[in-house]
């Protein structure tokens, strides 16, 4: 029997993760950087982009006060060139931006958006090391968005070391969960993927949704990064990447999103329903309400 | 200034995983493999000793009446030996067996022997597949047990893809987590690690504890095994093994426990306190009570 024409549509989406090197502090810069990386994309064929964390201003800021010097709300320039791309490249993007809050604050968000404008923006919720100077964490749930091309969830970077977190993604039917990502390099044993990578692969496997994580190259003020872009199916195998530490790319694969609904890894094990709530309690037990 | 003595006792325990092959219904068969096992440890050095889930029975059972046959309780022939063994050569023992319980129920259990007898008893609250026909789930959470080692948990082979059930583990102050496992070949992509070898990798990352999983191998009743023994350090690299699907074997290496008590990756990060556990409820909030 042929499949419905909606079958056909989401059979395969073209998924594209973009390594890049922005330049903290450098915001025309990263603008180009991002909408070169975008463009490059969608040549080949992409309808679906995610760039790396804080991708708009750069990670290792020096303090408090160039991080507010370079932060962006939902109308700042870099996020009206982004929509402006999505809507002219008919893509749905993902990426990671220095977001102004309202008193001075600052988050680490990403921006999911598509042909039609910002759809979701989620605050990263687990800071890692010297975020905890600069941003104030996010205190919602992270967010699934029912796209033209699929359900995608976000999370950001140490947010993946915290599998609590990627269930509630499951949970909430995410297909692909996208992870724009900046991993400092701590050094891993010769021969052995970075356990970031690792981590990227268990929680896909436990949940049986795809990931596609876009990390970010180069040194910046001194931090060097692991890279790391990879996209992994539901079984927890890359199948594009993961990119190396040393240069700007990108991995892509066209993935079929409606098999990340089938829970079953056999007639008898579902890895959502096999999990023991009467002994531990399910991640989304008390659900935070998403902030306005 | 020179360590004192408990933590010279305490610097590195030696611990071995045997990967063998049991065959399903041959019980002194399978007595005379896991003391051989066993013996062949101690001559190098062990400490700790792991053999694989059902290591006492075999794992493809025909039908209930076939497992009810090859249950022991815990003052069966093949747990008396083991603790005989486990005190002749002053180790801790963990291993699996087919546990019979009151009314004819069955669980797939591990025990911990250390040299004064059984120290307790894990009953896999995660049945596997054709599992769900022969054995009645466990209801108690996942114990730690403090021995003269160090502090150490069991779970049993599935268990492992419920990462909340691994935090269990770590909540409770487990510095390794011993698995029997039995992993069926489920096939993998030329050139990857089976995923079930990268979920304990994750697992002991995310937690920053040892895991020590030994896994059977050889081809029972059609089911072939892939192995997969291994040790992993707290950043979630193997230090020993993984071993392939072909042979017995043992991996071995000597862990430093008190290394797992530190949960910190960074002057601001700590795997367990960094939880948002005011977004998704903690494991422990609904810590069942241990069955008698």
């Amino acid at each position: 029997m042929a499949p419905s024409a909606p079958d056909i549509l989401l059979a395969a989406v073209r998924v594209v993760c973009c390594q890049i090197a922005p330049r903290v502090g450098e915001l025309a810069y990263n603008r180009r950087l991002c909408a070169q990386a975008i463009r490059n994309a969608a040549q080949d064929g992409a309808q679906l982009v995610v760039l790396p964390e804080l991708a708009q201003s750069g990670y290792v800021f020096a303090n408090k006060a160039e991080a507010l010097s370079l932060a962006e709300a939902l109308d700042g320039t870099t996020l009206r060139e982004w929509q402006e791309l999505a809507h002219e490249l008919n893509l749905v993007l993902v990426a990671g931006f220095c977001e102004l809050l309202d008193g001075n604050e600052l988050s680490n968000s990403a921006v999911l958006i598509d042909p039609t404008g910002v759809r979701s923006v989620y605050r990263k919720a687990h800071l890692w090391d010297q975020e905890k100077r600069f941003f104030t964490p996010g205190h919602a749930s992270p967010p699934v968005i029912q796209t033209h091309l699929g359900r995608i969830g976000m999370v950001i970077c140490y947010d993946l070391e915290f599998p609590e977190w990627v269930r509630l993604v499951a949970l909430q039917g995410a297909q692909l969960l996208c992870v724009p990502t900046n991993w400092p390099d701590g050094g891993h044993p010769t021969g052995e993927r970075p356990s970031e990578v690792v981590r990227v692969q268990a929680n896909a496997a436990f949940n049986r949704l795809f990931i596609a994580a876009s990390g970010r190259c180069g040194t910046e003020r001194d931090v060097p990064w692991i890279g790391g872009s990879v996209i992994v199916d539901c079984d927890g195998y890359p199948v594009a990447g993961p990119l190396g530490p040393d240069a700007p790319g990108a991995v892509w694969v066209s993935l079929p999103l409606n098999d990340a609904d089938n829970k079953w890894v056999n007639a008898n094990n579902h890895v959502l329903n096999d999990r023991r709530t009467d002994l531990y309690p399910a991640s989304d037990t008390a659900f935070p309400r998403r902030s306005p």
